[in-house]
C-alpha cells in the first residue's frame, strides 16, 4: 500500500491555482467533467477510442484534454501517471475506474492523488470486509447462508466480483443453485473459482432505495448532535437501478429465462417517504463514523448505500459503494434532495469539484485526497 | 366545529408583514420550509426528537424555529397553539398532520389558522363523504361491493383509516377475504372494528396517475370558460406512489406474500399523454366546484386526485387528498408541468407561500385560511 | 408529393423577423409553445374545442393565437393553410399531427412549410420503409415471422397503423394469434384488413430505452470523426412509455386480460449506463446518415429511436419516430442529458425554436424546413 505520506508529498507540490480533475471516460465521467467546468476547473479524460464519441458529443462534458489509451490498464503506466501529476491532477475514482484498474494496482502502483481515501475502495471491494464494515456500523444486512436448505426460502446467488450484477440469479433449491452454477461455468460466463466462492444471500422483499450521499469535510458540523464526528453528510439524490428483471413482468404470464438477469442497464429517480429520511441520514452517518475507525482517516466524498425497504423489516443494506455511483448521472439538472441543500443545482459531479475548491481554500486538500 | 368567524378574528390580529409558516416536521415539511424561505417567509417546525435529524441535515429546509414535542398530540396543547398565534403563524396541514392529530381534534380544538378550509379535511377523511363528493363532482369511481361474490372479480379490501395503505389486500373469493381479515386481527395489525368496517372495492386495472393540483384564489379566472367559479386550478406535477407490490415482479415466478403490501414507501415521477390533460383539468375543476357547494367556501390550496387510467374505461378516481400530498416532494427542482405555469421552478411547498403572500397583498387572507 | 421548390418559394417570402411557430394542440404542443415563447417567437395553436382547456390552463403554454377547428382534418383547409402562410408560420409535425392528418394529405396537399423533411414522415409511417431505413443504417431489428411456429417463441402481434400501440398483443401459438385477431375484428377494434396485414415480430426481452435526439444543421460538425456528414446529433433526454402492461404485476398472481394492453398512456424518465451512450450516439448518427441517402436531404430536427437493450443482445431498435415524441414532454424543466449540452434548461420544444432562429440567422431556413 502506497503510504499516505507519499501522496501528501505529491499533493504538496501541486499548483493549487491550477488543479485539474481527471478520470477515465466511463461510468459517471460526463457529469464529473461538466461539474468541474461549472466550478471553473480544468479536466483531463483518460479515454479509449470507442468511448470518445460520448464525450465529444456532449459539449459541456468534453474534457479540456484527452489522454488516449488502448486499454484501460494503460492508465496505470508510469508515463500516464507522470502526465497527470504534472498537471496537478486529482483523479476521481468511480465504479468503472475500480472495475477496470483493479484495487491491488490502485493500492500499490498508482501514485496519483485520488479524491477520497483509497483504502475505502479496498473495503468496498472485498465482500467480507464490506460486510464487517456495515455490520459494525449497525446496519441491518441480508442474512447469508451456506445452503438454500439452511435458508428455507428463496436465495440470491452472488459472486465475488460484482461486474454490475451480471450472472447473479435467484434460486429456491440447492439443486437449482448447482445447476445454475454449472451452466454458467459451462457457458464460460463465470470461472470455477467464482462458482466455488458464490455467496448465498437472503432474497430481501421490499422496495429499493439507493441514496446518494456526499460526505464533506469542508462544511459546518451540523450533524454533531447525531454522532457525526466532523463535517457534513449530505443527501444528493436517490435512484433505483434498472436491470432486465425490471421489465420481466412484460413477459407475463410465461416469463422467459432471459428476463431473470440482474445486470445494471440504467437508472430511474425515486424518492422515499419523508419520515424514512431519518434512517437514511443515520445510516450514512454511522457508515462514515465506522470508516474512521476501520481505515483512518476514513471515507470522504460521494458514496451510496444500496438498500431495500419493507414496512415490516425496515431498511436492509446489501451494499455500500465508497465512491460516486452511476445513479447520480440523473443529477445534472438537480434532484429533489440536493435542492434542499444547494441554491444552484448541484450534481454529485459538481459537488466533487466544489469540495476540492473548498479544501484548497481551507488548506486541507490532504484531508480529502489520498 | 370552530366557527370560521373565530379563526377570522385571530387572523385579523396577525402581523401581515411577519407571517410565519408552520407545520409538523414530517410528510412534506422539507419542501414547505424550503419554499417559504425562497419566498422570504419565516418558518416554525413542530418536531419530535427522532425526526429533527432530517430537517437539521437539509440547510435550506431547516425551520427558523423548532417547537419540540414529545408526542405529536402535544402539538394540540394550548401553550403550543398560543406560541404559533403569537408568531402570526399559518399552519400547513399535510398527510401526517391529519393522520397524527385526528380530524375531530383539528375541527373542534385547534384554534390556529390553517391553509385551506379545515372542513375539507373532514370530507377527505370520511370514506363515505369523500365518495359522495367525488360522485357528485361527476368523477368515475371504483365500484363498491358487499361481497366478492357480488363483484364476480378480484376486489380490493380497504379499511376506514388509510394509514398509507398498510394492510390493504386483494382477494378473489369471500373465503380469502375472511381468512385475510382474521389473520390481520390475530396479528394485531387491525382491530376487529376495522375488520367489520372493511370496504370491498373494485380492483381497477390500468396505470396510476396522481396529478398534483393547486387551487389558487389569487390568480386570474382563466378557466371560467370551463366552469370554474373563480381563481385558477393549476397542475403542479404528477407521480405514482411506490409500495412493496411495485417490486413484486422481482419475486417472480413465485411471489411471496410479503410483496403483496400496499403501504406507501416512496414516489416516482410520471407524466400522462397530453390529450388526457383535458380530463385531468376537468376533474380538478369539478372537484373544486363541488366542494364549494358541499362545504362553502370550499377547498383551496394544494390537492390531489388519485386515479387509475385505462384506455377502455378512462380515468377512475379512487381517492381525493384535500391537502398537499407527499408525491410533491419530487418537485423541489421543478416538474414537467409546473414549468408550463411558472418561470422559476416552483414546488408545491413554494406555491403555498406564494399564495399566502399574494393573499396578503390582495387583502384576502381569510379566503385561503380557516 | 409537393416539390421542395414550391415550399422553398413560400419560405422565401416569409418575414424572417416575424416567424411564427404553429402546431395542432395535442401530443407535445404545450412544450412547443412554451419553448417558442422562451425563444421569443410567436405561436399559433390549431385547436379543437375539447382540447383548448389544456392550453388555456398553462399560462406559459397558451399560444398567442388559436385557430379553432371542428375536426382535425379542417387543419388541411385552404383557408387555414393561407392563414398560417400569411403569418410566416412554420408547422411543427408531432405524433398526433401525423396520426390525425394522414401522411398522404401532408405529402400532397399541405402547402405550409414544416420543420424537418416531410418525406421522413412517409418513411417512418410505412412499416416496410421504416424497416428498410433502420436495417440499411446497420441497426439491429426484431426478427419478423410469418407464423408463430416459425418463430418458435413468443411473438408480438402488431398492426399497420400504430395508433399508440392499441390492440397490440403477444402470443405463444398460432391458434392464440388467430383467436386474438378474430376477437379484435368482432369487437370492431381493428378492421379485417388490419388483421390480414398484422406483423409478427420477435418479442424482445430486455429494458426499454427511448433516446430523444435532435439533429441540428446549425451547429458545429463535432461528430464528423464518427461519420456524421454535417451538423450535430444531440441527446436531449430518454424515457420509457407507460402502458397498462406496465402495471400488470399489480394484478399478480392472476393477471387479468385487461392489463395486457400496449396503448401508451404516459411516460417516465430513464437513463442508460454511460458506456452504452456510445451505441446511442452511433445509432443516431447512422440513422441520420442513411436518411440523407434514402430521401435527400434527409431527416432533421427531433427524432427518437425506440430500443430494447439486453446485455446478451445489445440494443434492438423496433421503431424510429422521425419527429418529436411525447416522451420529451418530460423535458420542460431539463433532463439529465440536455444538461450536458446546454447551459440553460432546454426542452425539445425549446430546441426546435432555437434551431429555427439559428437557421434564419445563418440564412439556411430552407435546409431545415420542407
Amino acid at each position: 500500500m502506497i503510504p499516505k505520506s507519499e501522496i501528501d508529498e505529491i499533493l504538496s507540490k501541486y499548483d493549487k491555482n491550477n488543479i485539474t480533475i481527471a478520470t477515465i471516460c466511463a461510468h459517471s465521467a460526463a457529469q464529473i467533467f461538466q461539474g468541474a467546468r461549472k466550478e471553473g476547473l480544468k479536466t483531463i479524460g483518460l479515454c479509449t477510442p470507442d468511448q470518445k464519441i460520448i464525450y465529444d458529443s456532449f459539449p459541456l462534458a468534453t474534457p479540456d484534454e484527452y489522454i488516449m489509451v488502448k486499454e484501460w490498464t494503460d492508465v496505470l503506466s508510469k508515463e500516464n501517471q507522470r502526465r497527470l501529476v504534472e498537471k496537478s491532477a486529482i483523479v476521481i475514482p468511480h465504479g468503472s475506474f475500480v472495475a477496470y484498474l483493479d484495487n491491488e494496482n490502485l493500492q500499490n502502483n498508482y501514485r496519483v492523488p485520488m479524491l477520497g481515501n483509497r483504502q475505502s475502495l479496498e473495503w468496498e471491494g472485498d465482500r467480507k470486509k464490506q460486510r464487517e464494515w456495515l455490520e459494525k456500523a449497525g446496519l441491518k444486512l441480508p442474512k447469508e447462508y451456506k445452503t438454500q436448505a439452511e435458508a428455507g426460502e428463496k436465495v440470491f446467488v452472488k459472486f465475488p466480483h460484482a461486474k454490475g450484477g451480471s450472472n447473479y440469479f435467484t434460486a429456491e433449491s440447492d439443486k437449482e443453485i448447482e445447476d445454475g452454477l454449472a451452466e454458467l461455468v459451462r457457458a464460460g460466463k463465470i470461472s470455477q473459482e467464482d462458482a466455488d466462492n458464490r455467496t448465498l444471500q437472503q432474497f430481501v422483499e421490499g422496495d429499493r432505495f439507493y441514496p446518494h450521499y456526499f460526505y464533506s469535510l469542508t462544511e459546518d458540523d451540523r450533524q454533531v448532535d447525531y454522532g457525526l464526528k466532523e463535517g457534513r453528510v449530505e443527501l444528493m439524490g436517490m435512484d433505483i437501478r434498472i436491470e432486465p428483471i425490471d421489465e420481466s413482468y412484460r413477459g407475463l404470464p410465461n416469463v422467459s429465462r432471459k428476463f431473470f438477469d440482474y445486470t445494471v442497464t440504467g437508472n430511474e429517480e425515486r424518492i422515499v417517504r419523508e419520515k424514512l429520511l431519518a434512517d437514511i441520514f443515520r445510516m450514512g452517518i454511522s457508515t462514515v463514523n465506522k470508516s474512521k475507525e476501520l481505515f483512518p482517516p476514513g471515507m470522504t466524498g460521494p458514496f451510496c448505500i444500496e438498500t431495500v425497504y419493507h414496512p415490516e423489516t425496515g431498511f436492509v443494506a446489501f451494499e455500500v459503494s465508497a465512491r460516486i455511483v452511476a445513479g447520480t448521472n440523473l443529477s445534472t439538472r438537480g434532484t429533489p434532495y440536493e435542492a434542499l441543500t444547494f441554491e444552484e443545482r448541484t450534481s454529485s459531479g459538481r459537488r466533487i469539484s466544489m469540495e476540492i475548491k473548498n479544501a484548497i481554500e481551507q488548506n486541507k486538500l490532504e484531508k480529502i485526497a489520498y
